[in-house]
């Protein structure tokens, strides 16, 4: 086969790869592994590079994606361009800064109890005799003292070969009253797995069932190559793809449970339970159950309920005799990962009004009111992780997280401290508030020169009309006007679902005690700047907690404690799940939450 | 490959087979296949062919079965002779005639309750809407109206699919409160299988699920190759053998399953339960548990419970989705078999003292007292069934299978009415029966001339010593002293095993109300004789009941009434196993009954 030399800069990697693969997967051979979000489909820009050499002509996504300039100069998108002969290959910073930062980590606010679903017990069985014929099984039940059951028929093969190899000394594996597996008394420790599959990225947690959290591996989820969010996802699976996006996920959650055990020494038979969180299409896809029903209305899928499966059913690589948690969903578009939320941040306890909100493409919120839950989840478009924003970017080095006013100054924070690459969402968050507090925009959300002139080249003309331009580290960034409609698109329907939740509950704002905000935006927004665009109801700074993936932690509780299970499951069922699509007085509150409140 | 012509008489069948196989294989390769107790290993003597051609040299196997001048005309047994040329091949007919006769059917004491644990349930659910989103499987169980589980992923996939298929008019397959499964409705009849797994012999039932029996299949157990009795099995299993046995059950199964499929013109995905019974030793070896320390003192099976299993885990070839349930054990040496039993006799109803026996190879026995219930188990060898007697065979066509007197004259059966190849298990009965009333036996079981020289010629002197003469259709049967002996070994293991039960029960023989004679032996053996002999107690004729094949009998209850199940799983808890191997009291009877009483 004609292999052609690729020559990397700056590295100075140097090797032949085949003819007619990308450029992305010539890196990749050469073991540089550009991590996009797009999983290489073509629509997210991040693996921008520069070449020189003989690759395939200009796509058209590569048009849409880099400027003129840029193209002229030699930038392509490595996942576009074929490699047609030896090439060599200039990895820009920003492209190797993209390199995701995935949020894994939850705030905890309450210490989970240790009570897992799977548990050993250590048996010393009395040695049988003619006196005493009990069977194996019914010996070791005997011992255990309540009723045990058997269902998987390799655990009954094995007992009285371990019971007689280790003198009728052993450890029961219990999952609940099933026993699962039979061992010999080694002190070998329990472990578990919780995972959070995002639409965009898969944290998988590795826990010592009778301690906590050990380990945490993360990656995006390779689903993204076959379409962007649920929707192009659900598209996908409908039209033959299905089995192919279990697989992507299984196999990268595989992948991550192989790097746990391998770096913190443990083999994956030692792992015995699993608990998954992730929006309901997510959770369809890992199961393999079609999911195309939840696109069409009226939104319909095929389980709400939790689900416990054995691991072997489901391919995940664990003790094959290891048991498999689904928490439960609400609706087809209020998820597992919500319910995640629910636990961790215990809204279902106590008294008083409470509202929870993970803001990603979807919006998912749940508003507690004593006893009552009323859940939405509304379409808020990608504008809050940096898509369809002019420079918008995830969170990741060089992106600007922050920015605010201190004493008439505009502060300005980029991730990395190095020159800005473009914005994430709670950059553009702070920057619309700025806009505001500058008199930048109006009520409409148009942009305006400023009255006072102060900072006079904030503002400029660009090429589509008037600019807010954040300079930090040498390079600068420009908001325009379309970036600012996607924003009042987004926080609207954001704020619009908040309202109808409070409606439902005959509340008004003023009474929500806590919110709670959920996922990478919720963490890293400014809640300040949230109120002041009128993405939340004007509330006291002090009632609002980032929580962080709090989907993820909600995973953690129902593995270590059994009992958050049966508690997620009645929740689930407590919860109002309102339809947004179908109500009027939505569509006006999103209409009215438009505008901002300018404070004149 | 070299090939050898075969010319079978009288069919007049020819054909080429291969070389270095043996004769009953080639004979099977021309569609020839004569089903032998021993399914080829060369210890029944069954396969008898006399040949003319070349084959392998006579081995030990054929020296000893086959008398000598049989030898010198070219008989051997087929399983033994290697083709080593071409061969003509007469098969005489008592060959064809031990083609095994399968005793499936039992007496019904009591017409099932139709109340089996798989149901289907025809469901029409309301179309969702915008205002009723439930999801697909909550839809469902809302309308079962009570909670459902799923445990198989399978039948989650299909839900969305065949619900939309058919406009949300279905019917679901429910095991107890699982949802096994969900298809269309078209009045397709639910079935089930119960199976009676024996160490010689093995039943399948089908069973329509609304109606009861439809059809039945028997064959000889494959595992018989690798040993006559179960210790013999266990040995081979212990010594890597474990797999080959669960196999040989296994598929034999699945091909009687595939039958009675195929005769009855229905799908085995229409098949979705089914019941097992069989001793504690073909339980673990269909399962592929270890049975090892059944073998050896004290006896210890790896469980007695009943299990469920999905169908699927065991191989066995019915709907993937379909469920197998294990009938509870006892102890090593009484079995699911015997709760079989005692589930179709409803022994463990009413008042009084009631016995059912099981006469095999082993006896198993259980004496019911009011609330009581006592079981044990005593080796009464193989006499019953025909084996280690000089002319013994099992109860088929050629077989004496009843001899009595009637106005001073001996009247002799053969099975088929043709001349006597051998006697079976309750022609042996009734002609030691016939021998004690002539006076041809005295009560330590020695052979003697009859005093007063009635039918002088009934006793002659043999090689062996005297032995007792049955003439019938032309042929004439003997009976030898070690015949005798044989029978009085195994009676007095089933009777001595009988007055432990009455002893543990504080009761007299004459406090039995009912008998109940379970197998072939009890159904085909003349009670009289039977009491005669001292195999059971002296009782009147009129509280003795035989009952056929009571352990299938209760495999089919066990099916068709779930609640079956609930009985045979408290019934066997609340059945005390006697240890008879331990107990001195037992050797003392078993020597005390080995003597006849003669009344002079």
């Amino acid at each position: 086969m004609e292999k052609n030399r690729l020559r990397i800069y700056p590295d100075g990697i140097e090797g032949f790869v085949e003819k007619d693969i990308t450029i992305l997967e010539g890196l990749e051979k050469l073991g540089i592994k550009l991590e996009t979000l797009c999983g290489g489909a073509g629509w997210c820009g991040q693996c921008i590079v520069k070449i020189t050499g003989t690759a395939s002509d200009i796509s058209s996504n590569e048009k849409n994606l880099i400027p003129d300039q840029m193209l002229k100069e030699g930038y392509r998108l490595a996942c576009q361009a074929i490699i047609k002969g030896n090439i060599d290959i200039e990895i820009p910073p920003q492209t190797r800064l993209y390199a995701n930062q995935i949020l894994t980590s939850g705030i905890v606010l309450e210490k989970a109890k240790i009570n897992p679903a799977v548990k050993t017990s250590r048996i010393s069985l009395p040695i049988p005799n003619l006196e005493d014929q009990r069977a194996d099984l019914e010996r070791l039940e005997d011992i255990i003292g309540s009723k045990i059951s058997v269902s998987n028929l390799d655990v009954l093969r094995k007992i009285p070969i371990i019971l007689r190899e280790n003198n009728f000394n052993i450890e029961a594996v219990l999952y609940e009253n099933e026993l699962i597996d039979i061992r010999k008394t080694d002190n070998k420790p329990l472990y578990g797995i919780a995972v959070d599959i995002g639409t965009t990225t898969i944290v998988v947690y590795l826990l010592d069932l009778t301690k906590g959290e050990v380990d945490v591996a993360s990656s995006m989820n390779p689903q993204a190559k076959r379409g962007a969010d649920v929707i192009s996802r659900i598209d996908y699976s409908s039209k033959g793809g299905l089995q192919e996006l279990k697989d992507l996920v299984l196999s990268e959650i595989n992948l991550l449970i192989e790097e746990l055990c391998s770096r913190n020494g443990i083999e994956p038979t030692d792992i015995y339970d699993i608990t998954v969180v992730g929006n309901t299409t997510m959770i369809h896809l890992f199961l393999g159950v079609p999911p195309s029903y939840i696109a069409v209305s009226p939104y319909i899928p095929a389980f709400t309920r939790s689900l416990l499966f054995d691991a072997v059913q489901l391919g995940i690589q664990i003790n094959p005799k290891g048991k498999c948690y689904i928490l439960p969903n609400i609706s087809g578009y209020v998820g597992a990962d919500t319910i995640g939320v629910v636990l961790s941040t215990r809204l279902y306890k106590g008294d008083g009004v409470k509202l929870a909100l993970d803001i990603g493409t979807n919006g998912e919120m749940i508003l507690k009111d004593g006893e009552k839950l009323f859940a939405c989840s509304t379409a808020a478009g990608p504008a809050f992780e940096g898509a369809n924003i002019t420079y918008g970017m995830r969170g990741a080095k060089g992106a600007i997280d922050h920015v605010n006013i201190d004493n008439g100054e505009i502060n300005i924070h980029v991730i990395g401290d190095i020159q800005p690459i473009g914005i994430c969402g709670s950059g553009l968050l702070d920057a619309i508030a700025v806009m505001i507090e500058l008199g930048i925009l109006d009520d409409t959300g148009r942009i305006k020169y400023p009255e006072g002139k102060f900072i006079k080249d904030l503002v400029r003309k660009g090429e589509n009309g008037l600019e807010f331009v954040l300079k930090a580290n040498g390079g600068e960034i420009p908001i325009n006007q379309r970036d600012v409609r996607e924003l009042q698109l987004a926080k609207s329907a954001i704020r619009a679902g908040i309202e109808i939740l409070l409606e439902e509950t005959g509340r008004e704002y003023s009474d929500i005690d806590t919110v709670y905000l959920a996922g990478a935006f919720g963490t890293y927004l400014d809640p300040e700047s949230a109120v002041k665009i009128g993405l939340l109801p004007p509330l006291p700074i002090s009632r609002i907690y980032s929580v962080g993936n709090a989907a993820g932690e909600g995973a953690k509780l129902a593995l270590l404690d059994k009992d958050m299970r049966r508690t997620a499951e009645e929740v689930s069922r407590k919860i109002s799940y309102i339809e947004l699509s179908s109500r009027k007085d939505f569509q006006e509150k999103f209409m009215e939450f438009m505008y901002f409140e300018i404070k004149r």
